[in-house]
């Protein structure tokens, strides 16, 4: 089998320690065609979780999903002006089919809202069609020059929200749910502390009057655009001409939003908890929460060992605990614990012949590295011992990535400590300029304003670049 | 809200019957590029049922799931013989990304054997790598002419499981076992009665040695194929390159499969078991399994009805049954009756004021049209009393299509019967034509061989074209 090289330190080169972790933790790996990707089996189970997540998150608001073709008339695009500059450049297009130039080229949907503008303006006639509350689970081509696992590829995975509204006050309130519904997924599934926002001007969705936002800080304090959330007011309504008769038998245009969240998330999980060891997935999301490696050196061994190992395993999935049991046989168990612990599994379970004799197994938390995270616990319970220390592994993470971002986010009120302030994380300021300001700002340090906080402290200061009155904070980090 | 047209009788028209179905239970309808399909909530959530069922009985066989690009080189399509001619003429290429003419255009995956080719070729280097149990669930692109919502559109859903093995004995037997997975699915899930078999010659998979298929006789007697799973043998390891060293350290190619099943199967379960009122979901399957339409004339009588609903509905999502209330105040308990049969929902509760005094409710079936098939029932016990109901139509529809199967299916031996029993349904034949015979057969009587069934009599007969000695039967059909 493969050799175990170490992992390049994430202090050292974080750039190598990203791709050499998703590589070696087979998580992913490049396609043929230039940037796109290969999702392999464990990657993809973390997405499945991921998916199952939101997903059962997005049905109690009342969300259904549908499926919406993959090629849109390259026409639609250009129906909303703003959409069309922000997409154009980077499309894949489809221009023969079965054999035939297409008299009209076809796009590969970059993002859905043209095709959504399309069917909504065919399915709403009246107030009574709408809420229309529709999610698709589907992957998108944009065409990226400098593309990286998870972060940024041709094509990637992810889930597109579209609802379509009555009032702008229900439009507003909807983007704003999904907000919180991605926070909720992203503090409570992923153990991930993100920044709920407002985007600026700038940085808003090619087509959106409100860009929302979740921001969250990676292991080397650079930020990381986690889920976003678009009010997207009557600009596509318009552009499609999605009107509905009201209450009163007048024709109004409806209002929409959009929302959505990838596989880049997976990019979010990776970088906010990994260490120098690999991967450290949070426990709700673990494709696997447990491996239990057997330990034994001849046949009789073997067979105790094995004997209580399927029993544990047992009792595990019966708590309800995902599990792998490593029982290769050509590898020996020190391969084995630094394979798992490269791949992030949460806990480990060793049992050898002295744990069958003593009832007892040694019990490994990943998040807390050698004898420290080690204990020796008696076989009985085992189901609601590991599950309990699920619990506590998946509050640590959190805590540990809370204190992190904490640490790394500065207050600060002028540019020297600014550019300090975002060099190693997140520099939290009162904000009064323009988009020139901003612009100056991103070409000096780097750093963008990753969202206006939504928890705001209230009051005014002073903004530290243009030395106006300010009355909102914004935060500032340079980002992927 | 929208007026309630009869639909076509299936008798008079069953390809108008169908298109009306689909359309007005809001299962699809077309998108705007020729040919593309929009599934909708109700069409989006039958799928994730089928998904559900496949996904967990895949698993069960060891496979995992995992995402690979839609695009592949257009080299790659070029690289199996058979694969390249079969798909060449349905090909949908783009051939501009990021506003530059492609150095090599790129196909979008009319099916994805070329890049797992690819992939394996890259990951499988030893016997300990094997075997590769592999499956995706995705959309792929075949440039249809003649296109018809989820029988054959341009592009569609489908799962595409993909492996590789050491020895052809594994190879075969998984090839079976995937069989035995759809069989297993189409009968106890969907209550589709199918015919598991061998393809001819003729109609393999483009690059298999063999492909196994299950059949399934529509409510017009023509034959839909609605799972496949093909025996690739060598043929992609060879023209990929997939090669591993067995254990005496010698290299060897590897055996491969790929098996898939489509949203055309949810045109098998519209024209199995609807009927002249519309859809008939199977139960198993079914976004909602029973609707609940409160009825009442008064604010008074509203309140006491629509306190039992609500009970009623715990009830029944307590007992882990998907239940739908028609709550909508604009329309009549008549409206909604045949909304509902419409779409197929399989048993229906009908409360008012009167079953709230007498502790009871009304409880239709589906499947039994009128009178003869409600009941009126007491609400002590409704949980079960639903659930045994769900059962027993589930059966009754295994049943009536099995029987309308069987009627429909004829042993003939000469030609005048053949084509008697192919205007209406299947010809079950002794055959020993070559594909010179089978084409002329085709020509003349528009009827394909469907497949010679797994379970066949034994013994010999006379072919019933060519008159030769023939050793195995075979069901002949016209085809969708």
């Amino acid at each position: 089998m493969a050799k175990q090289d170490k992992l390049t330190p994430r202090s050292e080169d974080f750039n190598d320690w990203y791709n050499a972790v998703v590589q070696k933790a087979d998580l992913a790996d490049y396609g043929p065609v230039r940037g796109t990707m290969i999702v392999k089996p464990y990657g993809w189970a973390l997405w499945e979780n991921i998916q199952g997540a939101l997903d059962s998150r997005f049905k109690a608001t009342g969300v259904q999903n549908a499926g919406f073709p993959m090629f849109i008339p390259m026409s639609f695009l250009q129906k909303e002006a703003a959409h069309v500059e922000g997409f154009a450049p980077e499309l894949a297009v489809v221009t023969i089919g079965g054999g035939q130039e297409l008299a009209e080229p076809i796009v590969v949907r970059p993002t859905s809202e043209t095709m959504i503008g399309h069917a909504y303006s065919n399915w709403i006639q009246s107030y009574r069609d709408l809420p229309l509350l529709l999610n698709m689970w589907n992957s998108v081509v944009r065409w990226e020059l400098r593309t990286k696992l998870f972060l940024r590829t041709l094509e990637f995975y992810w889930q597109e929200g579209h609802t379509a509204h009555a009032t702008a006050e229900e439009c507003d309130e909807r983007t704003r749910m999904m907000l919180d519904v991605y926070t909720d997924f992203a503090v409570n599934e992923a153990a991930i502390p993100v920044i709920p926002g407002v985007k600026s001007e700038m940085e808003r969705f090619a087509g959106a009057n409100q860009t929302l936002t979740i921001e969250a800080m990676m292991g080397d304090g650079k930020a990381l655009q986690s889920g976003t959330s678009h009010n997207l007011g009557e600009n596509f309504a318009k552009a499609f001409d999605i009107q509905y008769l009201d209450k009163n038998n007048e024709l109004q245009y409806a209002w929409t939003t959009s929302w959505g969240l990838s596989t880049r998330f997976i990019g979010a999980i990776i970088m906010t908890h990994g260490d120098d060891n690999g991967l450290i997935m949070p426990p709700r999301l673990a494709p696997y929460q447990v491996v239990i490696v057997p330990i034994y050196k001849n046949e009789e061994e073997q067979v105790s060992v094995l004997e209580a190992t399927n029993r544990i395993q047992q009792e595990l999935v019966a708590a309800g605990i995902r599990v792998k049991v490593d029982d290769r046989e050509n590898l020996s168990p020190g391969f084995k614990f630094n394979d798992w612990e490269l791949r992030g599994v949460p806990a480990r379970i060793e049992i050898g012949p002295r744990d069958v004799e003593k009832n007892s197994v040694a019990l490994a938390r990943r998040d807390v590295p050698g004898r420290e995270g080690k204990q020796f616990v008696s076989q009985e319970g085992l189901g609601q011992t590991v599950a309990d220390l699920l619990v506590e592994i998946q509050q640590a993470l959190l805590d540990r990535a809370t204190k992190f971002r904490d640490d790394n986010t500065h207050d600060v009120e002028n540019y020297d400590d600014f550019k300090t302030a975002v060099s190693t994380g997140f520099a939290r300021v009162w904000w009064a300029g323009d988009n020139a300001d901003e612009t100056r700002v991103k070409e000096e340090t780097k750093a963008t304003i990753r969202c206006f906080p939504i928890a705001q402290p209230g009051g005014s200061g002073t903004c530290f670049y243009t030395g106006k009155p300010a009355d909102k904070i914004a935060i500032f980090g340079r980002a992927y």
